[in-house]
C-alpha cells in the first residue's frame, strides 16, 4: 500500500511519513481530521523544500534552551506527533526534565487508550536503547523520571470550551514552558493567554499557532525532534528578546523565493 | 464534531468540505492517503484565497469548450470527487453528453461498492431536480443517458502498473476528452500519453499533474463543478493555441501574491 519502499526516490522521507500516519489511522490512533491536518503540512513542507531552513534551526535552538532552562516544561502529544516523532519527543523530555502529556482534539476513550499504549510502548523502547555520548545509568534514569499524563485529566484550559480544555492540573497547568507540536490555533491562543512560554511547531507560518506562539519552529516535527535532541545535549541560554515575527518572515520569504524558482 | 455549523465563519466553506470528506471517511469511501491528498489541496487553497482566481476561470471556459465539443467525453471520479462535487459533476456530464467512470488509486471491492452504489444514488437524486432554465423532459433523457462506468473494467492504461491502470474499453479507452479531477501524476502522465485532451482539476500548480494537463484548472473541485455547469449552458468554441503554462504561472503569481501580504 505504500510507495515509501524505495529510498531514491526524491520525496522518500514525505512519502514514509505519510506511511506512518496511515498506519496510524488503522490502528484507531487519529482522527479524519487528523489525516488532513497532516496534508496541509505536507504542502507546506514541499513549498519549504522539505528541509529544515537556517531560521527554523535557530529557533530549535531557543527551543531547546527554553525547554532546558524550564522549572515544569511539558511535551505535548497528540496524534499526528505520536506517529510521526514519539521516540525522539520522548528522549528530548528525558534529556530536559520535562512530563509528556497527550492532548488531543476529539477525545474519545478508545483513541485515547491507543494513544497512551503507544506511549507506553515507546517509553520501554527508548529506555533500552541509551543514545550516542550518555552514560547508560543516567540515561536508565532520566528516562523513568518522565511522566506520561493524559489520562485522567482533572483540570481545564482556562477559555477552552469542551473536552480539548482538559488537562492535568500538575501536568500543562502547572507548566511554565509548554511544546505543542501541531496544536489548533483557539487552544494555542488559550495556553499563551496562561502568560507561560508557548512553543509550537508548526509548517504553516501564516497559521494563528504560529503567529501566536512565543517561538515557532516552522519545520517538519519529525526532523525538529531529532535536531531538538541535539540541541538538548548542550543548549544556549534563553534569548529574552527572541524576535518571533523574524523568524515568521524568514519563512514565508523561504516559500517565496521557492515558488519563484517554480 | 463539526466546526462547520455557522455559516458567518470566515473559513466556512473549507470546514464544511472538511466535513463532508470525514464523513465520506467513515461511510468507507476513502483511503487514509485521500484525506492526506484533501489536506494538500487544503493548503494550496488557503494560499490561492479560497477563491476561484481569474486564470481558473477562463480555464473553467476552456474546459466547458473542450468537453462540449467531444465525440467521447469521460468525466473521471474518485473518493474525494465525489465527496466533494457528485452532484455538479453528474449535471456537467448530463448537460455535455459525457460519461462518468469511477477510477481510484487503492480499488478494493468494498470501496467500489460504496462509490458506485453512491454515485447511483446521486444520478436519481439530479434526475428528480431540473436546474434552472433547463426543460424538465430534457434533462430527464440527458441524466439517463449518462452510463456510470467503472465496475467492471476490461481494459487497462498503457504504460502504468497494478489496479489503478484498470478502466472501461468502451469509456476511458475510448475518449478523446477526459476531466480528471484530483488525478496522480503517473496516472496523469499515462493518459496525456494516450494522445487525447486531458483536463486536471487540481490546487497545487506545480503538481505532475498540473503541469501535464491539456487545461489546466487551479481551483477547488467543488467551485469549480459549480463554474462548469454554469459554462456548459452556453459554451464557447474550443482554442486550439491554448497556452497551459501561462495558466500555471498566473497560479503561481496570486499565491506569491497572497504570500507577500502575509
Amino acid at each position: 500500500m505504500s510507495h515509501a519502499a524505495d529510498p531514491s526516490h526524491p520525496r522518500y522521507k514525505s512519502l514514509l511519513a505519510r506511511g506512518k500516519l496511515e498506519e496510524a489511522a488503522e490502528a484507531g490512533m487519529l482522527a479524519a481530521s487528523a489525516l488532513i491536518a497532516h496534508g496541509r503540512g505536507e504542502a507546506f513542507d514541499y513549498l519549504l523544500g522539505e528541509i529544515t531552513t537556517e531560521s527554523a534551526a535557530r529557533a530549535t535552538k531557543e527551543a531547546a534552551a527554553r525547554l532546558a532552562a524550564a522549572e515544569r516544561g511539558i511535551i505535548s502529544f497528540n496524534g499526528n506527533t505520536m506517529a510521526l516523532a514519539s521516540d525522539d519527543l520522548l528522549r528530548c523530555a528525558a534529556l530536559a526534565g520535562a512530563d509528556v502529556e497527550i492532548n488531543i482534539f476529539y477525545r474519545t476513550p478508545e483513541r485515547m487508550l491507543a494513544l497512551m499504549s503507544f506511549l507506553e510502548d515507546a517509553k520501554v523502547r527508548i529506555r533500552n536503547s541509551t543514545p550516542q555520548g550518555i552514560n547508560d545509568d543516567g540515561w536508565g534514569k532520566m528516562v523513568d523520571s518522565v511522566r506520561l499524563l493524559g489520562a485522567s485529566p482533572d483540570g481545564r484550559i482556562p477559555g477552552l470550551e469542551g473536552p480539548r480544555a482538559n488537562c492535568h492540573s500538575d501536568g500543562m497547568l502547572a507548566a511554565d514552558v509548554l511544546l505543542v507540536p501541531l496544536e489548533d490555533g483557539d487552544r494555542c491562543e488559550a495556553l499563551v493567554a496562561m502568560g507561560v512560554d508557548v512553543i509550537v511547531i508548526d509548517l504553516n507560518p501564516m497559521s494563528r499557532s504560529a503567529q501566536m506562539a512565543t517561538v515557532t519552529v516552522v519545520d517538519e516535527i519529525s526532523r525538529f525532534a531529532e535536531n531538538l535532541f541535539e540541541e538538548l545535549k548542550n543548549p544556549e541560554i534563553v534569548n529574552h528578546n527572541w524576535d518571533n515575527s523574524a523568524i515568521l518572515q524568514s519563512a514565508l520569504d523561504c516559500i517565496n523565493d521557492n515558488l519563484k524558482k517554480g
